[in-house]
């Protein structure tokens, strides 16, 4: 495994042919982005490149991938996996060319490196700020579909530039997208501007049921699993519930407990900044960064799941 | 009346000396964020300038002008108006200044000139965009404190860079505070990552008691005057509650009906880009952009503010 530079990342791709692009299972704006702008500067510069199918794309970000992707990797194909952290982020169907994938490039500094060669940089937000700059070091040039692929990456990598990653990095790589493309508005207003009546129902719901702890400092929610079929919720209601938790005035860390149909417990943590929502997610078998983390639990009751979860929580009272 | 390029308004301040800068009613991020740091800009080479109390700014953005206001213009101060977009938005305390007004800096393109000479761009999303170029052409250096009341200023103009108005140069723009200011990110979470609790019983409460018209694609609430009261909230609760409806899915036009104890009438709408609000707060005797507009009326019942506010609202259903 070697460290790239960014020119030495571009030099390979330069170099070689015939790519197929990897994104992460429970793949995000930014994997899917990544992968859409990659894949268009690689076929802008002469090159073959495919992004590989990933079944769970959210329908907000397939069309970024529309007329990219091929079903199945061939003999002969260049790996690249993007803003995949280690090789239990590669979605389980393709999980078996874990040890063949030639080049990672990704923002994540808790990653487990895992290809050949590897270009990873944890000062950025998001994986498409390292992208852009690859595509910058090829010549290719940003056109609309790159520019949208690249903005609703680092827009959503950053909570719409919210959040604490946000850098100097990601707005600037934002405004070269917002001139080139007349359409970021509408990308904000689908992603972020948005809210369905089944969404704010749900978040009424939490409000009254959420546990309150620690002077506030913690707010904790468990979500059963009937809770959509009992609120009449679609499946794009329900994510993010930690998030809306956390920004609670006074919240420092937040955490869901939500459990599924057939025996699958998650845990989701999210923190301020300051606080350490990975440390509470690996005493429960997890991981991620210190601002949102997860963790996963099978065959256990919600009460065993929550007082596992209360365990790990930190004491803030002398924060 | 001369209406100025961004370099003869530089060349105006250069010249000049003992500004007073003036804030608009019901002061915003945008005009207080841009009062302070050309303040802080003019100081930095060697100007007198001051930005003129206006006791209505929040105290969200009350720090921004820390050190930089005195209570009163004096005789021969260069009074400058910040983001004012007619003599109607100058405090009621200093509107006998209106006609004394040296310099108006605005980005409304619907205001009214009332100042000697005036740079107005309507192409600019926050006022603070022509004041950041300005800044640029007297050759000021980009510090913090200047960072942070560019930011808060275009960060809220564009409701996080969320809004329509939002372009390449409002990203530039927060680019540079970016990389100059390392409390970008503590100025989003307190501007826009926290909701109190209160806030969220009265956003439940809102789409409990909203009327949904034209098959969703406009929703308006009247807000009764107790309603603060009775929810327990905090003035800070209560803003911007025709935004909130403007986010549900769907949802093309949104207005707010709001009455106070003492017999005024507020009207709060918003519309999706494609829609016009101003044309419908206009019929209501008020005015105000596209995106959002506003009205106000006295000693009018709710019955009939509402009933005035149906009648002024557009027949979406071709659209």
């Amino acid at each position: 495994m070697t460290n790239l530079t960014r020119a030495e990342c571009a030099r390979f791709l330069r170099e070689n042919d015939r790519f197929t692009i990897i994104t992460h299972g429970g793949p995000d704006g930014d994997t899917t982005g990544s992968a859409a702008a990659l894949c268009l500067g690689l076929r802008q510069i002469g090159k073959t490149a495919y992004v590989l199918e990933n079944p769970q794309i959210n329908e907000k970000f397939l069309h970024l991938v529309e007329g990219l992707t091929k079903p199945e990797a061939e003999e002969n194909d260049v790996l690249v996996a993007v803003d995949v952290a280690g090789t239990r982020m590669i979605p389980e169907e393709i999980r078996h060319l874990a040890d063949k994938i030639h080049m990672r490039i990704d923002h994540h500094g808790s990653g487990t490196p895992f290809a050949e060669a590897e270009l990873v940089d944890s000062t950025a937000a998001a994986c498409s700020e390292i992208i852009y700059d690859l595509l910058s070091l090829l010549d290719v040039e940003l056109d609309v579909p790159i520019a949208n692929a690249l903005y609703t990456a680092v827009a959503t990598d950053t909570g719409c530039f919210r959040y604490a990653n946000a850098t100097g990095n990601s707005f600037a790589l934002a405004a070269e997208c917002a001139y080139v493309s007349p359409d970021i508005f509408k990308i904000n207003q689908r992603l972020f501007d948005t809210v369905t009546l089944g969404r704010l129902r749900l978040q009424s719901w939490v409000v009254e049921n959420m546990q309150v702890l620690q002077d506030g400092k913690i707010v904790v929610c468990a979500i059963p699993a009937d809770i959509q079929e009992r609120l009449g919720l679609a499946d794009e209601d329900m994510g993010n519930l930690s998030g809306f938790l956390r920004s609670i005035e006074g919240v420092k860390m937040s955490a869901t407990v939500r459990q599924d149909n057939e025996g699958h417990t998650g845990f989701s943590v999210r923190a301020v900044p300051g606080y350490d929502a990975a440390a509470v997610c690996e005493k429960l078998g997890g991981g991620g960064h210190k601002g949102a983390a997860g963790a996963g639990m099978v065959d256990v009751t919600m009460e065993e799941a929550v007082a596992a979860l209360m365990a790990a929580l930190p004491d803030l009272s002398e924060n």
